[in-house]
C-alpha cells in the first residue's frame, strides 16, 4: 500500500516497513499469548504474563496505526509512541521469557517482542 | 502461535486461520487507505472513503482479536462479530471501488476488503 | 462535541447519545472487570469471564468510535455493528451474572452490560 | 469499579482516576473532532488536524486500558505510555488550537487535550 501513497515517506523506508511489520506481528502474538495463558492449567502463575501481553497488544496496535500513517506526521509523536512501544515490548518479553521453558506460546512471544522492540528502537534512533 | 495453544480449536482450522490473516491485512490496509485519501489533492471527494476505511479498520482490528482468542469462546459472539465485519468490509470495498481507477491504494484496498469479507462469511457459515 | 458537528445527525439524537455513552462505560467497565478477575484468588474460575470481558471491551470500543462518527455513515454498517455489540454485551453480562454474588466488580459489570445491550438494541431498532 | 478491585492501587488514587477519566474523554473527543473535520467544507485545510486527532484517539484509547488495569502493573510501562500520551495530546491540542476560532469542535478538543496532557504528566511525575 505504501508504494501508492500520495505523500513521500519522511522516515527511512526499510526501518519504517520493518517497524510496521513487527507491530502487526507483536499485536497479534500478544493477544494470542494472553489468551493461551488463560487456557493453561497453571493460569494462577500466568497472571502477570496475561497482564503484560494485554498491555503490549494495546500498545503495538496503537503504534502500528500511527506508523502506518504517512500524511502530515508529527515526528515528536511518532518517536514518543515507538519509544513507549519498545519499553512495553521489553517488559512483556522479559515476563514471557520466565515461562518460555514450559509454554511454547511464551517462547514464541519472546521472539516476536524482542524483534518488535528492536524495530521500534531502530526507527526511533533515526528521529532526532 | 495457535499450534502451541493449550485449548483445542473449536472452529474449522483453515477457515479460522484465513479469517485471522485477512483481518490482520484489512485492518492495516484500511488504516493506510484512509490516511492516503487524506493525502490526496482531491481529499474533498474522498471523505466517504476515509470514513468507511476508518470504520472498517476499527471493525477488523476488534474482529481479529476476538477470532484469535481460543479460550472459552462464545460462538454466538464470534458469529455476530464476523458477520458485522463482513458487512463493514462490503461497504468499504464498494466505496473504494468507486475510486479504484484513479487511486491505486483504493484498488488495493478493494481487493483486501473483498478477501476479508469472504473469509468472514466462510467462517460464519460454519457456526450454526 | 456533537452540537458543533458540521453535518446533521441522521439517527435519533437521544438514542444515539445514549448508545455512545453506554459504549464508553461498557468498554471501560469490561476492561476493568477482566483485570479484576485476573487479580482474584479464584482466577481459575474466572477464565470465561476474563475472555468475554475482553471481547466485550474490544467490541464496545470499536462500536463507540463508529457511532460517534456522523460524517457519511453507512447505516447498514452502523446497524450490523451495534447489533453485534448487543450480542456481545448479552453474553458478557450473562457470564458476569454468574459471579455477581461473590465479586462486586462482576455485579457492576452486569449492570453496565445490560444498559449497553439495551442502548444498542434501541438504536438498531430505528435503522430499517 | 476500582473500589471493588481485589488488588491495591499502587499509584496515587486521585491522579489515577483523573488520568483514566481524561483518557476516556480525550479518546472520544478526538474521534469526534477527526470526524467533524472530515465533514467541514474546508476539509483540505483540516488534514493535519484529522491526522493528529486520529493518532491522539489511538494513543488515549490504549493508554486508558493500560491505566485502568491494576493487576501486576509494570510501572516503567505505565510511565512510558502516559508520557507518550502527553506528547500526543500536546501535538493534537496545538494543531486544534489553530482552528479553534472557526471550528467550535476544535476549540472543545483543545480543552480536552490540554486536560488529558496535564493528567498524564501529573500521574507520570509520581512514578520515579
Amino acid at each position: 500500500m505504501l508504494e501508492s501513497h500520495p505523500r513521500p515517506i519522511t522516515l527511512d523506508r526499510d526501518l519504517l516497513l520493518r517497524c510496521i511489520d513487527e507491530c502487526v506481528d507483536c499485536g497479534s502474538a500478544c493477544t494470542s499469548c494472553a489468551d493461551a495463558d488463560l487456557g493453561e492449567p497453571d493460569v494462577g502463575e500466568m497472571v502477570r504474563c496475561v497482564r503484560l501481553c494485554l498491555d503490549c497488544a494495546d500498545t503495538c496496535d496503537a503504534t502500528r496505526r500511527i506508523v502506518i500513517r504517512q500524511t502530515e506526521p508529527d515526528l515528536g509523536v511518532v518517536r514518543a509512541v515507538i519509544e513507549a512501544c519498545a519499553v512495553t515490548c521489553r517488559a512483556c518479553g522479559d515476563e514471557c521469557e520466565k515461562h518460555a521453558a514450559h509454554h511454547e506460546h511464551c517462547r514464541l512471544c519472546v521472539e516476536v517482542c524482542r524483534r518488535c522492540e528492536q524495530a521500534c528502537r531502530d526507527l526511533a534512533a533515526t528521529i532526532r
